[in-house]
Order: structure tokens, then C-alpha cells, then sequence
């Protein structure tokens, strides 16, 4: 009996999903829905049907768990909510700042279909968060720090694609080395943004575009890149597709704290990620988590869960007793 | 109302968990349980009492968590399994190849009493168990590597101490810096005993002790150094003392893997740790399972349970809204 694996929106996340299936052998994907013309859509699984968003529902006694696709932004805060009544579902939402809302809202919905949903999976949020929480309460009044990179940032190589005269561009997140090994070193410096990461930008101009216009635009641009060091880089389209076509990210949570009588004795711990990428990892995080979803709802369990509420053993394919003597 | 602790047995693991319990807010040491004579042992913290351990169970409603801190070869084989029965019990069982054997005695025991018992928590088995766990189920069909170091190894030190004509001794396991490389590197190379660690010897000679013949049966003795490149330093009594006088440890858990339709896609997952004390970091670990111990057993949860079976959340002084809104 396999877990029967439902896939909504399918871009670089979705098809992750499916190759992520590929890669478990108690999973199947009985099925991909879109918002696009089905017609227009290629999967890479033979034999698995595409199908329109709305006829999920119908289907929904075929699935085991959906796993949402979609965007952060403007996609998930409605599906979520909305699929959760009628499947167990896993997502990866990331708006740190609304998570707690989201959850809400989704854990009534879950609860109204006596489904299981896990939200705010991946690996920021997902794994690193599970890391802080570990980290935090084994060395509790420590000091926490994330990194990010060497990665694509999507979002930051968005805001430069909107600028007047950009054709193309891909950004990345670069953590400061100093910074990184004054942390690693159990220092605990207090790190401004500037300190933390530095910005790498490849840019295509659109022919007649104003080079060293657009460059003031980027460095200066606020949130984005005001408040970072930041390089540009002009080069061809045919660069960029030759040399940053890959969707790379990573980084690190690190802890640091004592302990003792008098605090005497210094610990770091730390959990870092080097993706080749981004998607199809996240997506792999997102299967292992929709194994815990179906196992869950089993068990009767329904609502809204994080990584923070499902015990590890959930994840994996093994059982106790061979989880035990093989990785214990 | 805080968390009632015990501790069992009173060496450099039991006073690590008395330290842990001035960092954590929601607990309270209630008593020291010894083989020992109680009125030979004096407490760091005050107006504390040392019990003889034939006291204990007399006791039993008076603590919430009993930790028990004795060593894994002969002590927890006997000491969790009867205790298990009247107390809430967590352990740092660490002998890998007996932990189911350990598991299901003290399951057994637990589940009589309606007790909860988690075993074989610290950081290995422990936190790197979970690591593995976690980044094998993210990861299906990539490769585990476990380095341990630069720390002291306790069981090596003491086989050299065994040696006719050593007064003392102290043995360092070091990871090899090219093999550690080549793991992070994504390379999977395939690697010997040899290959992954060296061990570093300081070793205190007794007045007229033969040198040379001691340094050699260091270095063929098997299971310890047969297997690895050795080193080893004779110094003074004063040296060693000197230089040599703390518990440092750690190490690094890394699995790399590939994900996409063709396996395209490499990732490396690594968590490591450097700790100053490795018996106060076993110890933090062990406090921040006791919570959990504690909560699961209120919920009505018996029997016994492995750092597996325990959902993060659980580990936490924050409750679930917090960590959402703080950590994840």
C-alpha cells in the first residue's frame, strides 16, 4: 500500500515533489492540479494525469496528501485554508510574520474535515527552525544566528527584473565570512545586516538601457539592497543562462551558549544545509512531512501541526525497532 | 509550579545536569540519590539533600523526573529498568548495539507503573541520532558519515591508564581534516577506520616506566589504536593537569545525497557540534528531555521512548504559539 500523492501547482516546487516521489518507495502520484490549461503541462511521471484545479475536490477520496505548491504570497493563504477541509495537506509556507495567522485558519479548516495539515514546511522554515528549537532548549540563554547562502534569492532577483531596462537577473545571497567564523568562534558579536550577508547581482540590460542608472537603482533600492553591500555584475543573456542557470541556496543556524555553575564552559552547535537546489530539496522535506501527515490522520489525529509538533520517527520509512538499531 | 528534579548518582554527569537546572526556569533540583556515603558528597546547590540510592523509591512522590547518570556498561543496564517502574526516568544509555535489548526492559517496567522513560538521549546517540534521521528521510539513498572530535574519549583514555607503568593519560580522537573535506565536498569517498579519525595520546609514565615498550603497546592494541594512526606524547603529571584538565568533545554528523528526475542535484546536510564539556552538554540535553518526559507522562503517555518518539515542541520551555511566532 502506498501513500497516495496529490500535487497542486506544478512549478519548481511541484515538479521537486514529484521527483521527491520518485525517491520514496511507499509513495505514488496519483495525480497533478493546475490553475494552467492541463493540456499545456508535461509531466515527468508516465501514466499520471493532470488535471484542473477544480475537480481536486472531487478526487479528493483518491489522494492521501496534497501537497500545496504554490506561492507565499498571494496562493497559499487561500488553498491552504481552503483544501485542508477535504485533504491532508502539507504546505510550505514561509511568511515568517504570518505564520501564526495562517495557522489559525488552517487549523479550523483541518479540524472541520478531521484532516491533518502541516504548514510552514521546508527548510526556512522547516529545518532550521527545528534546529533553533533543539539548539534553544539545550543551551537555553544562548545566542542564536542564521546565514543564508551562497543562494539564489527568487525574490530579490524579482525586484531587479522590475527595473526599467533589465531584461533578466538572478541575485545571491552571500553570508560574510568573518561574520560566520566570529560566530563559529563563540564570540557572539552583535552582527548589523551589512555585517551578516552581502548581495551578488548579474544583470542583462535591454539594448540602450542606462548601465550605471539601473546599478544606482539596485544598491540604493530600500529593504531589498539599501542596507547591504552590494555587487553588480552586467553580463549577456547568454551568461546567465550558461553560468546561473541553477537554483543553489544554504546556510547556517548556529548556537552558541554555556554552561556550568558559572557559565564557565562555551558550546556550538551548528546545523547547516549546501543545496544544489532549492526546490527540490524543500520538496524533499515536503514528502518526508506528508508521510507524517497520513500517518497522523491514521492515528485520528486532526488540525494544523509544524516540524515542531511531529516526532521525528514519523518522517522515515523505517519502524521503531529498526530506527533504534540502525540509527540510534 | 516548576519541575521537580532527581539526579542518580553524582560524577561529572550528574553535577552537568545540577548545572542545567540553574538554566532552566521550570525546574528545581529536589535530591541527589549516591551509592556513595551521602555525608562525602557536598552539593553545588543549596539546601539540597543527598540521599542513599536504597532511599529512592521511597521518595518517588516527591520528584517528577528521576535522571539517572550512572555509566552505560554496568550502571542503566539495572538502574532504568527498576527505576522506570516508579519514576519518570530519562537515561544517556550509549552502548548502540544494546539500546533495543535497554529499550525493551524498560518499556516493560514503565508501562507497569505508567511511568515515562527516555533512553539513550545526549548527542550520540542523541542529537546526531535525530540528525541522521532527519536528513535520511529528507534525503533517501545518500550517504551517513559520523566524525567525532577533537574531544576526549574516556574509554580510550582509561585502556591506557590500564598499562603496566601509566600514572595517568589522556586521549584526544581527532577527525581527519582531507577525509572531512571530502565528505562536505559531496565526493561520498569510501573511507577506512584509519581514514576518519587519528588519535592523540598524553600519557603520564610512573617513576622507571619503559617509554618505548608503553608507547608500543598503545599503538598495537586493539580495538583502541591498532586500527588508527597514534600518537603519543609523554608529560608530566604537571602538564597534564595543566593542559589537559577539561572534557572538551564533539563532532559532526553530514549526509550527502542527490535529488531530481536523474539524480542531478546534490545536497550535503551537516550538524556539529563543539563543545567545551561534553558531560555538561549530555547533561543539557538530558534536562531538556526530563520537560518532556514530564509533559508526555501528564498527558497520560507511558512506556518507553527514544529521541525519536518525542516531538520537538516537547523539549521547550515556550508553548506552541511562541514558537511559531519566535522560532519557526
Amino acid at each position: 500500500m502506498t501513500i497516495k500523492i496529490g500535487i497542486l501547482g506544478y512549478g519548481n516546487l511541484g515538479r521537486g515533489v514529484e521527483c521527491a516521489i520518485l525517491h520514496n518507495p511507499d509513495m505514488e502520484l496519483c495525480g497533478v492540479f493546475t490553475r494552467r490549461d492541463p493540456e499545456s503541462i508535461s509531466l515527468l511521471t508516465p501514466g499520471v494525469e493532470v488535471h484542473p484545479v477544480e475537480e481536486a475536490i472531487s478526487m479528493k477520496d483518491a489522494v492521501d496528501v496534497l501537497i500545496l505548491c504554490g506561492g507565499s504570497a498571494h496562493d497559499l493563504p487561500e488553498q491552504t485554508p481552503q483544501f485542508a477541509r477535504y485533504f491532508n495537506v502539507v504546505d510550505s509556507f514561509d511568511t515568517h510574520a504570518k505564520i501564526q495567522e495562517h495557522f489559525e485558519k488552517v487549523d479550523a479548516s483541518a479540524k472541520e474535515g478531521n484532516k491533518t495539515a502541516i504548514i510552514s514546511v521546508g527548510w526556512d522554515p522547516g529545518m532550521f527552525s527545528l534546529n533553533r528549537l533543539y539548539a534553544g532548549a539545550i543551551l537555553p540563554g544562548g545566542h542564536d544566528y542564521t546565514f543564508w547562502g551562497k543562494g539564489v534569492s527568487q525574490g530579490h532577483s524579482d525586484a531587479i527584473r522590475k527595473i526599467e531596462g533589465v531584461k533578466d537577473a538572478r541575485q545571491y545571497t552571500i553570508p560574510v565570512k568573518e561574520s560566520l567564523e566570529a560566530v563559529r568562534s563563540g564570540k557572539n558579536p552583535e552582527l548589523t545586516t551589512r555585517q551578516k550577508h552581502t548581495r551578488e547581482c548579474y544583470v542583462v540590460l535591454k539594448e540602450g538601457a542606462d548601465q550605471e542608472k539601473i546599478r544606482e537603482e539596485i544598491v540604493t533600492m530600500p529593504n531589498y539592497f539599501a542596507d547591504y553591500d552590494t555587487e553588480v555584475h552586467f553580463i549577456s543573456e547568454e551568461e546567465l543562462l550558461r553560468d546561473h542557470k541553477g537554483i543553489p541556496h544554504g546556510g547556517s543556524v548556529i548556537r552558541t551558549g554555556t554552561t556550568g555553575w558559572k557559565d564557565e564552559n562555551g558550546h556550538v552547535v551548528e546545523y547547516s544545509l549546501k543545496l544544489d537546489s532549492n526546490p527540490e530539496f524543500t520538496a524533499s522535506v515536503l514528502i518526508a512531512y506528508a508521510r507524517a501527515a497520513y500517518r497522523l490522520n491514521k492515528e485520528g489525529v486532526s488540525g494544523c501541526k509544524t516540524v515542531f509538533d511531529i516526532a521525528p520517527s514519523y518522517l522515515s520509512i523505517l519502524d521503531g525497532e529498526q530506527l533504534r538499531r540502525q540509527l540510534l
